[in-house]
């Protein structure tokens, strides 16, 4: 078998090696079904077993209340942009919306389609390389909705707490950090993520929504784009990514086997502070783009002295086995994803790396 | 290994065995990478040269002129039952739609949240049991385009040939029936299909898109609903299912090095005629649904004497290792799906299946 080597992307990004096994020994035939996975009808009894326990092992893991319904849908979290509005927005026609990133941005886009949008804070400016205080963030009462991305992967900052809203709806765009961490589910209305992070493979988008929200969808929405269509058919209105939620289920399965999301939390941590450590040690020559207390736990991302130093190490890193690490362009350096399935052994690797290379080229 | 049982089903459905085993043997490590296919970034060089080779063989299976652009998107038939009117109605708010089933009307009604819809035919008062005739065909020479669905999977229904529509473009929902059988794409202006059946596991829908119809999508449409967007783009304007198109490219291998869409074509008529000439051989014990001039040569439908004989055949049919044979509700009775991948063998021994039954049960 080929050596698999560290992936360090943003997302596609890597996944448990347990969950790529059992996937890989059953593709052919799915035990006890005759065919593969890729086969099987989304109207089976086996998809149903399958999907019910996904649904099931993700409750769990969200310790979700009956007050709140799974979806799994398509499109990934650019369709959400779209959805929230359309679904969210009316009758009162304006939200909130916290700007913190390149996605943030995105959201905001299509929102402005539907309604009014009321940047309630943004740390644009700065380049995002910070999360606003609490003081900082102006909400409407009056709101629709509050939305908020609760980890920016280009930027690596994420928020410590999501925002106060009251009464207000909270939406999050939780892409790159769902499952990464604990939550109080019962603070939010409506959390979305595609699932190419933690979850699973791309082409399934993830959604959490408070079941008194789904009566906004009006009946003038187009069928796909109403989250009352896929609520009512349980995610089964028409034909979902069989695959997709397969794998979803595997890594859930995973995830409670190891722990769940405390024991996640915990190892996720430990391994952005040995990467943040590295950082904080090396005198300046690395230095990190986000603010202290706005630090990602699954993007980190900082510069070099220069750009050529970057591409040095971005080149020696690649050739020994450290893939994915040249940082998006809006902040230039590098960047580290480092998600749950990232395994601390390659971490500790990476930070010998850098600091090895920083001896010989400082 | 476990044995592999025939997989009668409508979609998701059979895929060829040669593409599972390959696609089972990379799924832990693809060659040369050091990840899984499934962790791979869509930005990545090794995406690049999956997602070029994957078209390139589309070109070649559809005889593809440059006219034409590929697309790989999200949300299924389903999804495109609103795309289509939201991008191609405009400015004239008028389509003419021809209804040959379930799949069309459920077209019909997302078209009439945008625009007049002209019912151009229909042949509902028959139970969709054929294909409108030319002459019944009342098109407006004005219209913004001509939608028809060019199979029908649960009437089992196929058109023989696309219909005559002049100027106007002609939009097809091919789901069913793509890269069945050779068609003329110059005729049309957009085909669109959702993966499961012929072309891969279910999560992508397959666009095919004339390349001067994308200037209609207006700048007002939601970024994600834009074909504008997604052609700009090349199908990654957002992550798109990385998994799904690896697979959509396995199956255009397999079928280029199988005698393209030519050798499938013959074997499709040979596989179709077989159960045909059983059902029309049994003195009526077996009776089609579809209209002789009518016919599916994907899906197959067909009655017996009483649903009791029905409820029997599948069962016995069932535990003799053929699966998915119950017919949708709207029909009843049976239906066999025996898309590209379904093998000869499988439709000779379910005839062999069925003369036996009748001779014991009429």
């Amino acid at each position: 078998m080929e050596k698999r080597i560290y992936n360090f992307s943003a997302g596609p990004a890597i996944l448990p090696e347990d969950v790529l096994k059992e996937a890989q020994e059953d593709l052919f035939v799915l035990p006890g079904v005759g065919m593969s996975i890729l086969e099987i009808s989304h109207r089976s009894k086996k998809f149903d077993e399958i999907h019910a326990a996904a649904k099931n092992d993700l409750k769990t893991l969200f310790n979700l209340s009956d007050d709140y319904q799974l979806l799994f849908l398509q499109g990934g979290a650019s369709l959400q942009f779209s959805m929230v509005p359309l679904n969210l927005m009316p009758p009162k026609n304006k939200a909130d919306y916290i700007v913190t990133g390149t996605w943030s941005k995105k959201a905001v886009k299509e929102a402005k389609r539907v309604g009014a949008v009321n940047i309630a804070a943004t740390t644009e400016s700065e380049n995002f390389k910070r999360i606003p205080k609490p003081e900082e963030i102006k909400l409407d009462p009056d709101a629709a909705y509050v939305h908020f991305t609760s980890n920016n992967t280009i930027f690596g900052t994420e928020w410590q707490n999501e925002p106060e809203t009251g009464n207000v709806p909270l939406i999050c765009d939780a892409s790159s950090d769902i499952l990464s961490r604990k939550i109080n589910v019962n603070k939010y209305g409506l959390i979305y993520a595609g699932a190419q992070k933690n979850m699973g493979p791309s082409g399934v988008t993830f959604v959490i929504i408070r079941k008194d929200l789904i009566a906004r969808s009006g009946d003038s929405l187009h069928t796909m784009l109403s989250y009352k269509t896929h609520a009512e058919n349980d995610s089964l209105y028409n034909t979902p990514s069989v695959f997709g939620i397969y794998i979803i289920g595997l890594i859930a399965k995973w995830m409670l086997k190891n722990g769940g999301v405390d024991a996640m939390s915990k190892l996720n941590t430990e391994k952005a502070q040995l990467l943040y450590k590295c950082l904080d040690e090396s005198a300046g020559y690395y230095k990190g783009h986000a603010d202290k207390d706005s630090r990602s736990n699954m993007n980190i991302t900082w510069r070099l002295p220069s750009e050529d130093l970057e591409k040095k190490l971005i080149s020696e890193a690649t050739k020994a086995g450290f893939d994915g690490l040249k940082g998006h362009r809006s902040v230039g350096g590098l960047r580290a994803s480092i998600y749950n399935a990232f395994p601390k052994k390659g971490v500790e690797d990476l930070v010998e790396f850098l600091n090895d290379f920083k001896t010989k080229n400082a």
